[in-house]
């Protein structure tokens, strides 16, 4: 059996009690050597294939071959492994390869999950995810998502929001939001969130500082009725107090 | 202190190790009857404050007295509690009587996270969460909001989708979708995931069944590259294979 493991954002309160169970049953534990580093503790005794940043398709490939064999592995992921992560590429891979294979994934919290509650409760109505990365996706179906997403006035949680590579993309999506947003539309954004050098920052669309960002950052921008209250940001859902 | 605590979508297995901890370190649990059903085992000699559905004013005053009187509190919410949930009331009420209080949110797997997980993989490109009740949101908001999302090619979560007293909001929402989404997109849906009735379902938009989707349900229509292989539904993330 081929295991599909969300971490959570890093820190191990924050797995889920299943996510440490499959772990620590699975005797083989594939992932990416940072997020190997986050359950370091559990993996006495096991086999660990680790690979570094953009070796997805390997550990993908090592762990679909492994499973194979009939044994339980666990394909580790951070945040969920079905969002942005790995669960979606395996199930590419098998189906490339006419491959039948038993998966199973295991549901983590995201990252804008994480960063959302500790920012207060921005997400509290209709929102959308967006990766402004452009590695695979069109950076014109990217900026018609954000464009439609900052029209309707959803809050939009941005994800890999800029990097030295794609220093730009974030500069880019706010001059679309700002098309429908006002400028002092509330941002909130956590960087390394549930990780030892967590940050959290509440700004506006107009004072956010953009060398602060990465892409271990999540930006959320807000709607137009999200509000800052004693440091927290918060969209109402629309009870009437 | 003031724990506004997620608990994921059921079982007790896809609820954080914070979660946990919380609820076990905590005097008293104020919740929603069927919220404190999921977690019995975990309340002996606690002080339980429990009411109905739509009982949510109340259960988050509740909270905020008794923890403004210095008492460790845990106010329990299903899935996640920032995503339609607790969080988002409880912020706001604090802002409205300008009281201040120690407030944490333990945030958890939300109910779309954990539907995903069982049908496949289909958030794995860019999404939206639309709540289709109209109960606080006007109903020409949430369409508006369903328009974009559909023209952009979102994947696109329902929560709410369908209930007795708003039977047609899914089939109204579905004909938004069908304006730009071909009837053949994939459906898939998950309802009481994690809950003993546990059912999920992939579909097509032509082929759903509205009469199977009630409030406990999560719907999600894919975009136009989602596809079934082996019984999964699988958004592709862009990979070239």
């Amino acid at each position: 059996m081929l295991y599909i493991v969300g971490l959570g954002p890093g820190d191990k309160s924050k797995m889920t009690q299943e996510a440490i169970d499959v772990i620590e049953k699975c005797p083989i534990i594939v992932g990416y050597a940072t997020y190997m580093r986050l359950v370091k503790d559990m993996l006495d005794g096991k086999q660990i294939v680790s690979t570094g940043m953009r070796g997805e398709m390997e550990r993908c490939e090592k762990a679909i071959e492994l499973a194979s064999d009939n044994q339980d592995v666990a394909l580790i992921s951070s945040g969920d492994a079905g969002i942005y992560g790995m669960a979606g590429l395996v199930m590419e891979m098998l189906a490339h390869k006419k491959q039948q294979l038993e998966v199973h994934v295991v549901p983590g919290v995201t990252a804008s999950i994480a960063a959302a509650a500790q920012l207060g409760a921005p997400l509290m109505n209709d929102f959308c995810h967006i990766s402004l990365s452009n590695l695979m996706t069109p950076w014109e179906v990217i900026t018609k998502r954000v464009d439609a997403a900052a029209k309707a006035d959803f809050v939009i949680c941005l994800y890999n929001p800029r990097s030295k590579g794609r220093p730009n993309n974030l500069r880019e999506a706010l001059d679309i939001i700002l098309k429908y947003k006002s400028p002092d539309t509330i941002v909130g954004y956590g960087k390394d969130v549930a990780r030892p050098k967590e940050i959290e920052k509440i700004t506006t669309i107009k004072d956010l500082d953009e060398e602060d960002i990465n892409m271990t950052t999540i930006v959320i921008v807000g709607n137009k009725n999200t509000f800052v209250d004693d440091g927290r940001m918060v969209t109402p859902r629309g009870y009437t107090l």
